[in-house]
């Protein structure tokens, strides 16, 4: 299995069981509460009424008039790009999300890391994680827009974009030769309910949705997703929690801040493993990328724990640690 | 979407809400009481020991030496199954469960029915579900692992094996050329959990764990599947249930018995669509199939329905109308 974040198992073998606070992912902190769930969502099998309440919810929420597929994770998308069309050429906006170069690789792909929008052209199938993991980069609608029908199929992962809607390209979705991933779990803080979409070019959702089946989600994940995407007025206070936390946790540490969304910040930290085992002995569990010394994620924390990772970055001195 | 069980949302459009009494699955009625879930299981991704320890749980369970591949139901392994290995024939002891053609015709195979395991030999890939659905055929565990390595691969259902354990192959799987799929929902009576698991030929237990990458199901069916299948108290009372309420059920319907096992049991009935009807009118469910104007399949009721089900059958004179 590939290196993620949410490995916190994997610390609690070095540095003892917590309780940890672990921002070794870029997920709200400050989950959805989740509702009464009927018996029915265990014992029965998701009927064609559901799967159609669950996708006119996310039509809603994402603003967009185009199909919507419902999968078990943005992740579960992830595993299908490879398949959904001939080609052998993949590029992406890199240093981004590892899934993507992992999954294309094994298909038999060969993937090229790029830094610009202009380097994707002409891939058959080319990436943009927007806002980007782990360094937040952002592209306009209509850089990205410009791009389709100039790559073979062009996907847009805006699993981070729940924060800033006016920037998503939802609602312009719908034509041929794009595909934008959402996730449900990160903005909704509950990643263990599997559950995200993919939507856009109609031949394409099909083909996803045939890969998957009639069931792919679970009976529990529909019925939260359907209660919390419909919640206006908690995605509204949500919205205004994060931002204010990403704030203040800026605002306490000592790094220079390469990059972020509301959810997580990536910070040039110096010794990216020395920093990272200081965090860790306090039971704070951060983000390291292979590919970087100099570099650490930090998730956004609940409103509520600020004032823990205040004290370890005090009790610490990582500004002195981090020259 | 194709014709399945589980569609209670039509009937209810032809013949109004209910109470229903839903016999148009082969799924337990009394399903396993879900356990109280820690909140960890909604939030957090899960982790490698969490998967660890459902693998453990269900290797435990299956009684098998072979790798456990857990995935979102059953179905979602038979969907990967066309992309497991080059060939193009794929051989079913049929009728069976409508899916296995399905997704092997989209994918560019030539389906061929038989009606013996000699008939499958020379396939590229041969299904056989055992005890099979709808008619209940059981073949021998020597007679299956008889046909491994003459076909290119073999695949046995076992999605309504629970309640005969003795008779799964599971614990001589392993082997190269042979994968079963076992269903979680099935038998602890929880289809919307989305649980179910591929196991045995380590290369192609490899290919599937991969295709769908690293969080393949919920919390949830994590947290719930690993304490349904070590609770060997309710199994063990489920499975007397489970025979006493289809030994009932078969003792009040008039018809000529095909087959079936203790989840449900196909009849031939005359005239199924008008009996289907019937039943219909007093709010229960059954299942027809495409292929046939006599068969009907009732799924057994839980204990406490049953006197429901004979109430409609003295009501409608069943045994009268099926002539």
């Amino acid at each position: 299995m590939r290196d993620h974040g949410g490995d916190l198992d994997r610390a609690i073998v070095t540095w003892g069981a917590g309780p940890w606070l672990d921002l070794s992912t870029g997920i709200n902190r400050t989950a959805y509460p989740v509702p009464a769930l009927n018996q029915r969502v265990w014992t029965d099998l998701p009927t064609r009424a559901d799967m159609a309440a669950l996708r006119a919810a996310a039509k809603a929420y994402f603003d967009t008039p185009a199909d919507v597929v419902p999968l078990a994770g943005a992740q579960s998308a992830i595993q299908l790009l490879p398949g959904l069309r001939k080609g052998d050429q993949m590029r992406m906006i890199s240093p981004t999300y590892n899934e993507y170069s992992a999954v294309f690789q094994v298909a038999g792909w060969q993937v090229t890391a790029v830094d610009s929008l202009e380097g994707l052209v002409g891939a058959d199938v080319a990436i943009v994680v927007n806002p980007n993991n782990p360094d937040g980069r952002r592209w306009s609608c209509a850089a990205l827009a410009d791009l389709v029908g100039r790559v073979g199929l062009l996907v847009v992962d805006e699993s981070f974009m729940d924060m800033t809607p006016e920037q998503s390209l939802a609602p312009q979705a719908g034509v041929k030769g794009l595909i934008i991933l959402r996730s449900f779990g990160k903005f909704f803080g509950l990643a263990g309910v599997r559950l995200g979409f993919a939507l856009g070019d109609p031949d394409l959702c099909a083909q996803m949705a045939h890969a998957v089946g009639p069931w792919p989600v679970s009976g529990a994940a529909i019925a939260v997703g359907i209660t919390a995407m419909r919640d206006q007025m908690w995605t509204d206070a949500a919205k205004t929690d994060l931002a204010s936390a990403a704030a203040q946790m800026d605002a306490m540490l000592p790094w220079v801040k390469i990059g972020g969304c509301d959810l997580f910040a990536l910070y040039d930290v110096g010794d990216a493993g020395a920093i990272q085992a200081v965090l860790a002995a306090q039971h704070i569990w951060t983000r390291r990328f292979p590919w970087s010394n100099r570099l650490l994620r930090l998730g956004v924390p609940a409103l509520a724990d600020l004032p823990r990772l205040q004290q370890a970055v005090r009790a610490s001195d990582l500004g002195h640690l981090s020259l």
